[in-house]
């Protein structure tokens, strides 16, 4: 089978990261084809750049060549994976779901890691989004920016520990998650130094989006993640609404 | 003052309703400015839609000549609303939001009329994520697609009365919201039918978009609604780079 | 548009400043007429004094004369909010919950700060009632006495700016609200020294009264905010007694 | 032991059924003393009459002569539960919060049969006020009103059962509570039609009320149930005013 | 009236200690009786031994013989509380869930002391279980193993102290509770050195069982705590199995 | 691979069919092991037999000679499943769990089947337990004991219909689960005639198994999921206590 892993950061160096992370945890016979963002940031880390990637996700998508089986979002808090997900007729899965709803299997409640207070309230809203609120241990947030952290492992390591331990011994987490695709490939080096699994977005998400690929569920005609009714598009590439219009609700579909 | 009413949707007929509707809401004194959406959906009304909403009404921001003191996003459930008011440092409020937060100082809980069975679950997310799910009696369906409803008028008021009726008596709601911009505008003459209040999204955001401004809270300098970490942006048209580049972090700013 | 004022506390010195912050806040052309709670005490701070302050309110709004367009409740948590707006024709806001509601138009989650121990549950309470939970990131509680602390402001600034620091960084609070009467006119002096919007309950009454006025929602004839049945009353002042009775439901009103 | 059943409407007939239902249900040895609101509407019906049955309730305590071990408030959704149980160093309970506290040690989930659209909401708000809406599957409301209603019994009757019917079979409840004060004594009558426990609040109340005064909890010294701080009472009647002084923190108490 | 308590724990000194607790909370005139669990762990403190623990507690009622009005079940988390009150014909109160129920009526929110951070998340799992999360101020743990605080015991009355200070100070708990069968017959020497009350679920059991008992509830005919249908059961110890049959549906039951 | 798939009911035949039903799902190179509860009830459907089953599903798995990489708990909702997550060393997963969790990934709201009236609250507290209260649409029953159902195959596929009709149309369900290990198999030939995927929880819980045994993650060493610390065991069989103590704490473990 094949997984496409959409970036919605605009940093190719950050897709070979998503994609490299991908085919490690990736099953054997697994491909992992991969797209970016052609437009917006660097790293997504505002609201209004998260809502830019919602649209460069889907035009990712839409001007992709070659099959897929199924969507693998890889960006932040899953920008688009609704949108994406009620339009595909292939399963769709977002890297933050992925590894929260991976956590509800490990534990009793799982803790957030995140890499600044102004990202953190989006996670929380994610958690929410997902219903998912009463699992929340809790969200702790390190104050190394990822960029330095690199260059200081050893720091970012010391800094992720504390974290971790807090969350563990105080508010009673016992799972974590190392939130956003920055820290994609993190958590398998850091494991050893934490006494809970420690859950990289992108391994969880290969593993689920596998999982729903197999399980082939039909493609709803009722609700809101039916295919779109007929609609009048302007100002679009025209990709994007090719996209559109070959997944919307049709005497030939079905 | 002056409200920016951005309308996401790129039917320009349907702005020039909500202005309307706007402008016979607005205070003496109030201006009313349109932004209408460049691309998308004519009527944004699937998931898909509504993700490249988001960044069509960031573009339409940025495009838009002229001053303004506040901005009232007008489509559905608020599209790339936290990410307007996270960038902008005026105060932006949503159409659903402004109708919701209204109802709570109306009555106990509140009702909310939608249109389709496609769009339902978007409304009842909306009420979650602003945090009000407690205060939500029912969320009924009527099945005539607005644009007949418009052409059969009297049959539309009846539907609505007979679902207000049910969310009024079955499901205790005490105010009612007829959800969406396509709705603009009806409230006003269905008001007489329903023994409870009846608002409209476009309306009471006017409102509270006009208290918003007079009120004049500071642009945060902490968390998710502190303006952007400068970030590197590529394959944006100019207005949108430099919407987000002006309002970003700078020792130039404050 | 004229507002009506209503301190249930029985202090009108304190009326006096409440008054004071809502004329600077109101738009040109709003009065402030104010009321004071005839019995009751001094400063309301336990659940009993609470709930005869709730008769209060209602019995100061009884013997108030002259017209007023909408009433603001000006005491801590709101109390008799329900009954007076379940009552009179007009709009009826609450100072805490115009606090709430607008920090909700401003940042993703609010932090509030008290001033004692035996007060704090009740504005966690009243955070609940409104439905708004999910939207507290933290209270958290100073322990100077109001009192002492307007003798020795510059302590009473370090307190407010510490907490304030702890809701923010620790809580991930966005908005921030320093609740209670008491401390109406605090936040304007105190906002520089603050990274986020601190609000004042009496100068978010105002603006929403404002909006709700203009507003003009219809007095519902269903549910428990319609008017009072006709009932028969003892042991009420005469005052008090006719604003039951005049705002019953009758077959001359309508 | 023994309880004063305070009954917060001013209809001494009604506290006379009241203390009825009491007796019966009482433990050997347990006496029930009563009290009825002086001032207020005969039967409490109105969000604004629940308002002033708070002051009203406090009053008749303070008022009261004669000792008790323990406070049992008898009137629709428990007006100044908070406040009376935070004043007196006895145990007090309210009969609503009785009722749901004992559905909750006999089935999963409860249901509630009210008699007015009107005060529907306040048992509902009720419930969440105490935290317990998740246990809650539904309430309805039956449109007879009790007065009528007791004229023809068999309607009242055929009309509750088929009410219970719906909330144990299309809502899943598992245990009953028949709301409200004016049904005090009635479900003993109405339980061999109904499947499942039909519940009394004034019944449930004496037996909690009895389990509390045994339980012989100390009274707080933190918190909002702590006693008042010293405060300056102005407009009270005596009563009132002493209740409030004699409870109220002091060197002498502990 | 005669409760029997049953200990899900092995340990038959631990029953010892909890009947003494009951026996002196107990009103004059109800006998406590006791069954300990035949099989399973000593001390129940992991969730494969509750599990166990859950058809120990079964079978240990299943063997006692002598009559009883009601069951108290006796050791952390109310294993299988659901399926003996779904299965006798007698009330039958858990000693958390008392604890829980009977905090609800002494203060605002409840915290929760606990004595290892294995045991901590099956504490705050049940007060969800008894939806009453929302009036959980918060759960603290004593890494002091309860064997070695028995012998050390003014080093447990301090740590119990300064975690029920941090409780009530930091997290706003007005009630707390000694959570975990191993502490039945603490709380009361610890009451004098915390402000506010300290509660034994054991001693809340009791007093809810009699109030239950005398409460006499019929057993519902619908729903899931109604009796099991006619079942085939294999492999089960004679008594359970008795127990199992004799209280199924049947005609010669009502 | 292989999975250990647990049946809790004692019936074997019933078992043939989860075994059948999970090979069907099964990946290439994944087999399916089976063991069978030993005692309690043929078809586990009350409270009490839920209770004994938990304790069978730990001594089926103690009993069960061979090794396996992960376990699936197929019986109702899932009893047991903390209690073996918590002891094993492999990843477990329960199939109402699994349904849940796989539903979140194909739309908004979903929407539950269940046969009993007696066996419905278990499944709502399990979406309860799940954390995922927020994302049921409704559960509905349908009156058809599932016995009688097989041999009228076509009136119990009406009935299924017509239920999922109720709760896509009026409940907004996007996604239905057909509940209990009795329904396993149905699925498949009832989703042609819904409009939304219709799951069964057996084999979602074999993708999710297969899934959580690739993924890895390693045995937590603190909380209520690390292993059990040494305890004393009496009047266990031999196997079930070596299954405890194998995986108990110890020096010789890590």
């Amino acid at each position: 089978m094949r997984i496409l892993l959409v970036n919605g950061n605009t940093t190719s160096a950050m897709t070979e990261t998503l994609v490299a992370t991908a085919r490690d945890a990736a099953a054997p016979g697994t491909e992992i084809a991969a797209a970016t963002g052609a437009f917006g940031a660097a790293i997504v880390s505002h609201r209004a750049e998260e809502a830019i990637a919602g649209h460069a996700i889907l035009k990712a998508i839409a001007d992709h060549e070659g099959a897929y089986d199924g969507v693998l979002i890889g960006v932040s808090t899953d920008p688009a994976l609704g949108a994406v997900r009620a339009l595909l007729p292939v399963p769709v899965v977002g890297m933050t779901e992925a590894a929260l709803l991976t956590a509800c299997m490990l534990g009793a409640r799982f803790g957030l890691i995140t890499f600044s207070l102004a990202s953190a309230p989006g996670y929380r809203e994610a958690v929410e989004r997902y219903g998912l609120a009463s699992r929340l241990a809790g969200l702790r947030t390190i104050d190394i920016p990822l960029a330095r952290a690199y260059a200081e492992r050893e720091k970012l390591t010391e800094a992720i520990v504390e974290v971790a331990d807090a969350l563990i011994e105080a508010d009673g987490a016992e799972v974590l998650i190392l939130a956003g695709a920055a820290a994609a490939g993190l958590p398998a080096g850091l494991q050893p130094h934490v006494p809970v699994p420690l859950l990289d977005g992108i391994v969880c998400g290969v593993r689920l989006t596998e999982a729903m690929i197999r399980l082939g569920a039909p493609t709803p005609s009722r609700g809101s993640h039916a295919p779109p009714a007929a609609n009048r598009y302007v100002g679009l590439d025209e990709a994007t609404a090719r996209l559109l219009r070959e997944n919307a609700e049709s005497p030939g579909r079905s």
